[in-house]
């Protein structure tokens, strides 16, 4: 006997797909969506498609947006000589949210992991350096991976990559506590992190 | 400046209306989602669609089903004198899962609780009543509602209801979980326990 009508088993094993989401949470969010009223379901399964169908990287940053290039890069305001060089785009939402940085972003999406054969070709690497070329206001590179030992060996790799085009390569201070991710550090901490920005 | 673009912003506050689902996890999901190859990312759209629009309840069981009546009212082999009344659709999978009970169902969709403002009009008892009346092979009303305040009461007002029908009401036993610890067992639980003890 079937536990679950067929298009009911099929959302389950599709929610349970979600990361941290298990076979108990999804068939919680399943039966919280089917008691839900079709508009406000409608309204969720759209704002995905809508979400993934409009969104693509920056052209110059790499970060996601749906207008290219960003808002960040396209906007005034902004301190065209630095670039704050981050994992991923919650890294971005991250820094954005302390208020106190007015330069621009890179994306690497990822880092460096020869474990998981992620290479320099694999993150988005050349485009920074590309881009490094292209944009000679750039003053200073700050290197804000996540204090991991694969975000720590990305830094000190694009440090020493750097080094000879004479550009200041900043990394961000440990402030944020060794092993922590930077998408969950409080304000404070991150702001302090940037603070104590040093020359590697 | 905005810190995330308009639709993935979007996608963020409706992912984050989901229960349990708060704002960091809804940023986490997004983010995962937007990294997905599309068509997995729309089979998830259309899994929730799909199910939201064919799902509606069994017009004799209450349960959710695509198909009306659903697998199990129509389903061979099932014991048509006994239906064990849940509060909702999970508890049916739960029972069904332990491969025992060969019966029907009821699905009451909540539990009478003045406080809430949820009277026994507000759930499925009605269409019980009207059930018990028209199927006459039933000769058991198995009660399953939770152990708590709200499902306790609700099993004794059914049972109440049921006493002039002539009909054998029964309640699921209380007790300690197999696997449990009496120690830790709370009061009410512990002395549920005795009170149920049989003979062995």
């Amino acid at each position: 006997m079937a536990r679950y009508s067929p298009s009911i088993a099929k959302l389950v094993a599709e929610l349970g797909k979600l990361p941290g989401i298990g076979n108990k949470s999804a068939q919680r969010l399943a039966f919280h969506l089917l008691a839900q009223p079709l508009e406000r379901v409608e309204s969720l399964a759209n704002a995905i498609l809508e979400a993934r169908r409009s969104t693509r990287l920056c052209s110059v940053c790499c970060n996601l947006t749906d207008k290219d290039p960003c808002e960040i890069c396209a906007g005034s305001g902004r301190e065209r000589t630095q670039i704050c060089v981050v994992e991923n785009p919650r890294d971005v939402a991250a820094m954005e949210r302390i208020h106190e940085y007015k330069g621009l972003y890179h994306v690497l999406h990822g880092v460096i992991s020869p474990l998981q054969n992620i290479g320099p070709d694999q993150i988005k690497l050349r485009e920074l350096l590309a881009r490094l070329r292209t944009e000679d206001l750039v003053s200073e590179v700050i290197l804000a991976t996540n204090p991991t030992v694969e975000g720590e060996a990305t830094a000190l790799y694009i440090a020493r990559l750097l080094k000879p085009a004479n550009i200041k390569t900043t990394r961000i201070a440990h402030g944020i506590p060794m092993g922590g991710d930077l998408e969950y550090a409080d304000e404070v901490t991150l702001a302090r992190a940037m603070e104590g920005r040093r020359e590697i």
